[in-house]
């Protein structure tokens, strides 16, 4: 629990054991992920998300989903990321209690991901949050590359807007926007937030802020400023984009943990046990992570 | 020039030759450095800090400082750091337009980097920049650690605010504010900017900001909304700080000038051959740099 009861406080969700470990080359062992997810828990993450039920031959590092959710805890804080029905089935089997769905906002992203279209993609999680909801999963759903695929804004705001108001009324518990490929500004960032803000009703935002090109952090500035209180976060900055070739990951878990700290918000997350993990990690895939904060503090 | 005069302008003085080289244990040819500002003023740059006066046994990387003048362009555009008189009256023998200086403000910095004291260091730019105007040198004074030392804000703002009113009426060229641990966050950058804004009078107001903890291309953001215009930056985000082990250097060119064009500001700044210039700095240094859009633009 936190010692700042009296800051607002800020929600960070742990991406790195999937959206991080998924592109790692080095095999992660279960036991290490294992592990590491239960040291995030102790450093006082409220969220994580474990792992993903994707095909182990196109991510071969999330084929050890059952046995990570397994060894885990089952409860509200851990969650991991279905991209179809099988993956829905997958999480229910798993008895995970909230479900995480990815969707495609830009055709052409559509297109060169799964070879399919935001049409079919809508319908898709329609139906996807229909079978969760039904097995009393809570249900996040996530809106990609909402400020930019091949180029900044080039992800029409109307099919935001449009895709935003159709899932409105559908009893999700959070519904996500990621900036996949590192495009948003602090500009585009409070544009999209005061149109999708007028029309997401009573569905918190969670913001997925990848720093491809450094302005990360300055975008979870403009998005707590805009009111905005939960943050997709990765340990140490792990993680990337199979799409762009030297991309780093997303917006670190200790630095954006700091970084709210200093602007006057409670995330009741200890710093130095984060960045113990980073370190380990470090150490398992041999390369500095992205992250500035982990190499700063001391051991725990 | 630019080519977007309608947009207003951020001018971004160049810094890592020497703030960068200054650490780098590769030692960096003459003729690499001469060729490297060369290609940034090719690129747009309006401003370059080249070298510094100091004793080469102490900072060996800045040894070559007169012969590295002696190959550039004798205009506004070149200036150089000098710490103390002797260093003015190099900066007037080598024909530089514009001499940087640079006074502590935290006395523990003052006693741990010169051991010396802030108020004799004052004193001591007095002299220099009284000994500079009578040369017909422009004069930037520069203040460390503004935002802190040893931990945020333990520079006391009385002491900062009584300094810059002493100099307020200096005639000087510039005032820079250095982040030079790393310490700031877009609250305190407002603050100290709301409070030294009220006692700097006409002279234009630089800030130094170091990424050492992530946060400074989001406190670049909060200056840019407060009105600051120029800022210091290095090629690909070389630099240090040689009290922080593992401390990443100055906010990078190239990411600060993307960042401006993506708030609506314009540089004049080709981030692509500032790129490329980066790109054979991490090769004759062997690391990969700490900046992020170095690595994703083509090279020209």
């Amino acid at each position: 629990m936190s010692d700042n009861a009296s800051l607002p406080f800020v929600e960070l969700c742990e991406v790195g054991p999937r959206d991080g470990f998924q592109f790692e080359t080095t095999p992660i062992p279960t036991g290490f992920k294992v592990a590491s997810m239960q040291r995030m828990l102790d450093a006082g993450l409220r969220r994580i998300q474990a792992t993903s039920f994707v095909h182990p031959g196109r991510v071969p590092q999330m084929a050890d989903a059952d046995s990570v959710l397994a060894a885990l805890p089952r409860d509200e804080r851990i969650t991991a990321l279905a991209l179809n029905l099988r993956g829905v089935d997958r999480a229910i089997e798993a008895g995970v209690t909230t479900v995480d769905l990815s969707i495609a906002l830009n055709e052409q992203h559509a297109a060169d991901n799964a070879n399919t279209t935001v049409e079919a993609g809508v319908r898709a999680a329609e139906e996807m949050i229909s079978r969760a909801r039904g097995a009393g999963l809570r249900v996040q759903l996530g809106l990609q590359t909402v400020w930019g695929y091949a180029s900044p804004d080039d992800t029409p705001r109307a099919l935001i807007e449009s895709v935003v108001e159709r899932f409105a009324q559908s009893d999700l518990e959070s519904l996500s926007l990621a900036d996949s490929t590192g495009m948003a500004s602090p500009k585009s960032i409070r544009s999209v937030l005061d149109s999708v803000g007028a029309r997401v009703g009573d569905i918190p935002l969670v913001l997925h802020l990848h720093d491809t090109r450094g302005l990360g952090l300055a975008n979870v500035v403009a998005a707590l400023e805009a009111g905005v209180r939960r943050f997709d976060t990765s340990l140490g900055g792990l993680g990337g984009c199979p799409f762009i070739p030297g991309a780093t990951g997303n917006v670190a878990t200790e630095d954006v943990a700091y970084l709210c700290e200093r602007m006057g918000y409670d995330t009741g997350i200890d710093i130095v046990q984060v960045a113990a993990v980073s370190r380990d990690v470090e150490a398992l895939v041999g390369r500095p992570l992205s992250g500035k904060m982990y190499r700063l503090v001391a051991q725990a």
